[in-house]
Formats: structure tokens, sequence, C-alpha cells
């Protein structure tokens, strides 16, 4: 739809002025119906876990492919016909699996930890031992990378995420000469919170650039690689053959898992990387596990069956959620299309809609919608440390609240949106 | 039964011969035998893990008492209900306890972890920075404690176990003056290997002894707390109370699981330890974690109903493993008993029998038993870095066999131990 609408910014004084004042009296209107609702979080709503009920009922068996019995100890690469399931999704060898529990971020976690203690298989020293660490963090990206980061003392530096992913003219430059910058985060299919999917050229160039330190890792946390929003499934990047081709196969440490396919809370985890990654994450590993939960490992392999189960199960995953970020659209399309105050993506996967309101006014959109009894994510949460440099940007998480409460709810943010802008332009 | 055999040591040296000859006979026999055993591991036989079926089908719902959908995120703490039962079970206040997923060995690699990457609550600087970092350990102890200590770099300084616990003035001593001694782990109740509980007094002492270190820390892996294989259930000392009179509330940090409860793979671990180091433990393990799998926290509130649930449970693992006990016992009295050459413990509770064999012996004994099919964990095992100073320690875990099985193997092993000191005293 084409707006006919006249840009905020070129508004005569009282025409702002008017549309300033029919925003104010749409605000009352909102906090007056006392509105409870919550678009903070990236959680899958209840029909969504119900559609992994059967899960509860599972295994039928307490024997793995192999004969092991899943309640007793060991197996800490995780069960082989779980791991060729996701080997299959992800387009690399099931040599280069490791399945284990609830979840890819503790992996994450874990893999960064050991980088710190003991460094890599290339590095020359545990990254501890390094005068200072640097991660790159393409902008705006997942908040827990971000705290995760700052937790563990490591600096971020940011680069712009486009639409086919990082600006990687940019990461280039910041790791060419700087030993320091270690590594970088990437989101690489329906990047959280922009829903940008990382093109086959970006991460080979990515793979392939010269880097000062020779330990570089890229943390591809492929969260949301089977999350299609539209019947045009977008194939993740092949990663690791890319970095193998490039000659830095160590570089990439692939990460997954079914947290938003069945059980948020009780999922199982997926990374994947080259032999020598994967020998040395399990060295580490071994010393505070004898094997993972490979009960959960069987349970998920009776209920999917196969690949082409995930893939099956995603569509109606799908069917649940699609609708919801429509319905993000439709209102601030309604609201706001055509007056030049926000931006925001239409996603074909992943959980987020990303919206970009008037520069210098994010906070206060998210404190009047607050007000309004609508919560969002705090203003700033998709950069390091909480800290927008424009104030512009709003991460929207539509899956969890029902339909009609995503459209009540957006149609207020919407609202805000005009208020807000108004307001800063009346200044 | 008293024995009325003459000790090995004070035979004639025809005697000695005749003895060796009727053993290398025996042995023979036993090779020829083909034996296939293995008493390697503390694992749970399949019987035992059959006392748990249930819990495939379970849980029946999927919200927890507060009425939270265990199947989405969140949750760090762990569910409240299953924090009750392992309080009242570890005689700990439902606030000082978290239950996170499978395994405890993870809980203790993550407290260590966290340790040398930041330091605890009270310490100066993170561990890492610390010219270097010892450890107290007790031994013979768990030999799973020792490699993580040595893949973290902390060297180790051992103490005696003795039979109410370690060696409290051998401990005060190493910990007094030197600010490096950073911690110790005792697994209190029914000790790996040696079956030792640590008495009111001994626990007293330690958390109450002066140590240079401000941030001396005891890891207090109650592994085996509720493991009794008699009638006399011997109540762990309260480690957090007696702490917490001390003056030093952040001392210990008390670790159980119910890896040896329920599903050796797929339990859940409990971490129990004062304010301070709780709300610190769970502010870095939120950098990695959006909550434990509380599926499998409800499964097990369900299963066990209450603490009197779990005691209960244990009573029927009792049942099984009892005899096995007994069996290891009377097949070395048998053989070896009144000859001076082997001592053995006759746990109470716990998953092992400690066998300290003729000094010089225990890798000959291992390497017989190998030779005749019988597979016995490592000589040294139990020591730090696999070395046994004496070269006597072997540990044996009779859980996992049937029953006939270990009498055979045991009737075996013993023979292995006579034949060893034989030849070690001929020499």
């Amino acid at each position: 739809m084409t707006s006919t609408r006249t840009p905020l910014s070129s508004l005569a004084p009282d025409e702002l002025a008017r549309f300033l004042a029919d925003k104010q009296a749409a605000y009352a209107d909102l906090q007056a119906r006392g509105l409870k609702l919550d678009l903070t979080r990236g959680k899958p709503s209840s029909a969504q876990l119900d559609l992994s009920g059967e899960l509860l009922n599972l295994p039928t068996t307490t024997k793995d492919r192999a004969g092991a019995d899943v309640r007793n100890y060991g197996g800490l690469e995780g069960l082989t016909e779980l791991r060729e399931i996701f080997a299959e999704l992800l387009w690399v060898d099931v040599d280069q699996v490791t399945c284990q529990g609830n979840s890819s971020l503790s992996l994450m976690h874990q893999a960064l930890s050991y980088l710190l203690l003991w460094g890599g298989p290339d590095s020359e020293r545990p990254w501890r031992d390094e005068p200072s660490v640097k991660f790159v963090c393409p902008v705006p990206g997942y908040d827990r990378h971000f705290s995760m980061l700052a937790d563990f003392g490591i600096e971020m530096v940011t680069v712009p995420m486009n639409d086919n992913g990082p600006d990687v003219a940019a990461v280039a430059d910041l790791v060419r000469d700087d030993p320091s910058v270690k590594g970088m985060w990437i989101v690489p299919t329906y990047a959280n919170p922009t829903g940008s999917v990382v093109s086959e050229d970006v991460a080979a160039e990515l793979m392939a650039m010269p880097t000062a330190a020779p330990d570089f890792r890229i943390f591809w946390d492929n969260a949301y690689a089977f999350h299609h929003l539209t019947e045009h499934e977008a194939k993740s990047a092949d990663a690791l053959s890319l970095a193998q081709a490039s000659g830095h196969p160590n570089r990439p440490i692939m990460f997954a898992s079914t947290s938003k396919i069945t059980f948020a809370g009780a999922g199982v985890s997926v990374l994947a990387a080259s032999t020598a990654n994967k020998t040395w994450f399990l060295r580490h590993l071994a010393m505070g596990s004898i094997g993972p939960d490979k009960i959960n490992h069987l349970r998920h392999v009776e209920f999917f069956g196969s690949a082409d189960g995930v893939r099956q199960h995603m569509r109606r995953h799908r069917e649940i959620i699609a609708p919801k970020f429509a319905a993000v659209d439709a209102a601030l399309t309604a609201e706001l299309d055509g007056l030049g105050i926000a931006e925001w993506t239409r996603p074909t996967g992943g959980y987020f809609v990303n919206l970009d309101v008037l520069d210098g006014t994010a906070t206060r959109v998210v404190d009047l919608a607050k007000q309004a009894g609508i919560a969002l994510t705090p203003a700033g949460a998709s950069f390091p440390h909480g800290q927008d440099p424009r104030d512009r940007n709003i991460r929207l998480a539509p899956t969890f609240p029902q339909l009609d409460e995503v459209e009540t709810a957006m149609a207020g943010v919407a609202t805000c949106v005009a208020l807000a802008a108004a307001e800063q332009l009346s200044k």
C-alpha cells in the first residue's frame, strides 16, 4: 500500500500541533483501557508448545540405536541418531556435530569460558592472558550475546547489520591488524532482531578475511535456522565448508537448539565445528560431564523421526506465528505509513520485528507504552551495554501473546511511536 | 570370622614357594575361564534404573505449583517444590538451594570456572590472576575431582582420608599460612572410594579453621548423601550451619544430584550455599542459561512426592546393591583374610569398596585381573594425576554387574591379589 500521508517533518506548525493533540487524545484513550500486555521476550506461545505435547509421553524405549541404555552414564557426544538429524538440517557432517542438553546459550558460554581459560586449538595462550580481548558485534543484535561478553570482560566493537549480514568491509577492517580482536557473534539466519539472512557471499568473505588473531572465532549462532515465516525457506550459508575451503577450518563454531522448536525450557542443543574444535570442546566438556541427558535426546529422536520431521514441525509453528507478524506490520502500517517517523522489518523468519523510530524517541516510546500497560523490551537492549547511540531501536517480540493481544498491543505501540515523534518534532 | 591363616610375610621360603605355585595354578584356571567382567565405574545397574521407570511417563501436567508453564523459558533457580525436597534432605533452608540440570559435576565445573574467571564474593581478584592456586585433596579420593583440577591447572596437595573424614590437622597446617591454597574437595558422606563419613566434629573444624586465603572454598560433594547400605543411615554434617556459626558462611558450597537416585544420565542437580555464594553463582549462570530443564524437575517432583519419597526409594536401591557389597567382602575374606596382604573397607553406604593391597602390587593386580578378563579401575586412579605413591590402592565398583558376576569377578580379583603379593614377597 502506498501512503498519501505527509511526512511529519514536512507539516506546518499548526498541522503538527493538531497531529500532536490527536495523538495525545488517542494515548489518553489507550491508557484508559487498562491494558496488560507483554511483547518483551522471544518466547513461544502455549499453542506452539502444545505442538510438542507428544514429547511428554516419550521415549517409548530406553535403548539407543546402538543398544546403549540411555538412562545410564556415558555418550558424551550425544545420540548418533539425533546428531544425524541436525547434521542434515545444518548441512554439515555428522562427525562435526555434538548434541548436548538445554541450551545452546550454555554451549556458547562454555566455549567462551574454555577459550578464556585454555585458548583454542590454535591459540598462542589462553585468551585470559591476552592484554585485552575484543569481539566484533553486529548491531542491532542479541542482548544475551552482549551481556555475556560484558560479564566476561570482553570489549565490544560494533559494526552495522545489513540485510545480507554484518557489514563485511567494516568487520574486515577491525580484524585485519588488531590481534586482540578475537571473535564475533553472528545470528546468520533470521537474525535477532533484524531478521537478516547472511548471504553466501558475505559468509564466504567472513570465513576468508585475514585476521591478525590466529585463533579468530565466529560464534555462528544459528538459533533460527529452521524458523521460516513464509514458504521461501532460507538456507543458511555453509559456514563450516566455506571456512575449510578458505584455510580457516577452526574459525566458525556453529550453535543451534530446539528451544524454539520443541520446549523452550527442555530442549536439546547442537554444536558443529571442525574436528580440531570439536575435539577441543569435548575434551574440556568431559571434565564437567559424563554425558548429556540422552533420554531427552531419544525423546526428540522419536518425536521428530527425521530431519524432514523437523521441517514439517516448523511449518506448524509458522501457521501459528506468521499471522502475529502480519498483525505487527498491519498495525504499524495503518498508523505510521508515510509519516517518515518509523521503519520496521517484515521478517521472513525468526522471532522478532526490528522497529526503528524517530532518532531520540525510542526510550520515550517504551516508556509511553509501559504507562499504557504494554511491556516492550527496553530501548537499546539490542546494543552492547544497552546503549543505542541513536536511541531509535525497539525490538518487538510478537510470538508469545495471543493474536488479538498482538493486534491490540501493536495498535497501542503505533500510537506511542506517533506521539513521541510529534512531541520530539514540536520541541 | 577370625582367620587361622599365617601372614604371608611370616611364611618360610618353601611355604611361600608352595603358596605362589598354588596361586599361579589358580590364576591359570581363572584365565582359562575366559571371563569378561567389569568393576570399573560406579554406575547403577539396570535393575536400579528400573526402579525409576515411572519417570518415563511423567510429568502428568505442564504447570508448576506456582502456575508457571514448565515447558517455557525461565525459572533460573529451579522448581521451588523440588528445591524444598532437597532442602529437607540436605538439612538446609530452601532459600539456600538451587536445582539445575544433569549433573552436579557440571555445577562443580561451573563454580570452579567462575572462581577462576571472576573470583568469589569475598575474593580479592579472580583466582586466575593469582600467582598459583592449590587445592587440598584428601586421598584416596574421586578421580574426576582430580582430573578437573589438573585441567584447570590447579596444583593438588594431598592429605590422608581417615574414617571420620580428611585428616583435619594436616588440612589446617596447609591452609593456615599459604594464601594460594584456595580450596578443597570433600565427599562428606560415604566417600568415594573409602566410604568414610565426615563426623560433625571434623566438619566443624574444617569450617572453623583459619585460612590464609580470605575466599577459601570447600566443595562439599554430597553425591552419596542418601545412599545407605545398612539400616544405620548416616546423617551428613550440617556444613552450611557450621560454617555460618564459625563466621565463614561462604566457605562451603554443597553439591548433590539424583544421578545415582533416578537416572544416571538424566537426573537433576542441586547446589546449596550461603546467600552470597548462591547469588554469585546464579548471576554468572544467568549469562549462559535462561533456566534449567523444568520439565525434568517436575518429573522428579511427581515421582518422589516428598523428601520421604526419596528416602523410601533409596531403600529399594539398597535391597539391590547391599548383597553385591556383601559379596565383595565375602570373596576377599575367603581368599585373603589373615594373610596380611590386603585391607578393604566394609562401607555402610556409597558406591565403592576401597581395597589396599601389598605395597607395590596394585598395578600388578589390575594387570593380572585384566589378563583374566576382569576390568578394574586403573591402579592409582584415586590419587591426583593417577599416582599412588605406595601403589597399593584399588577402587572396586560392584553396583553395575549382576550379583553372580560380582561373586565371580571378586573371587578372581582375590586370586590376583594373593598371586601379586606372593610374587612380590618371593623377589
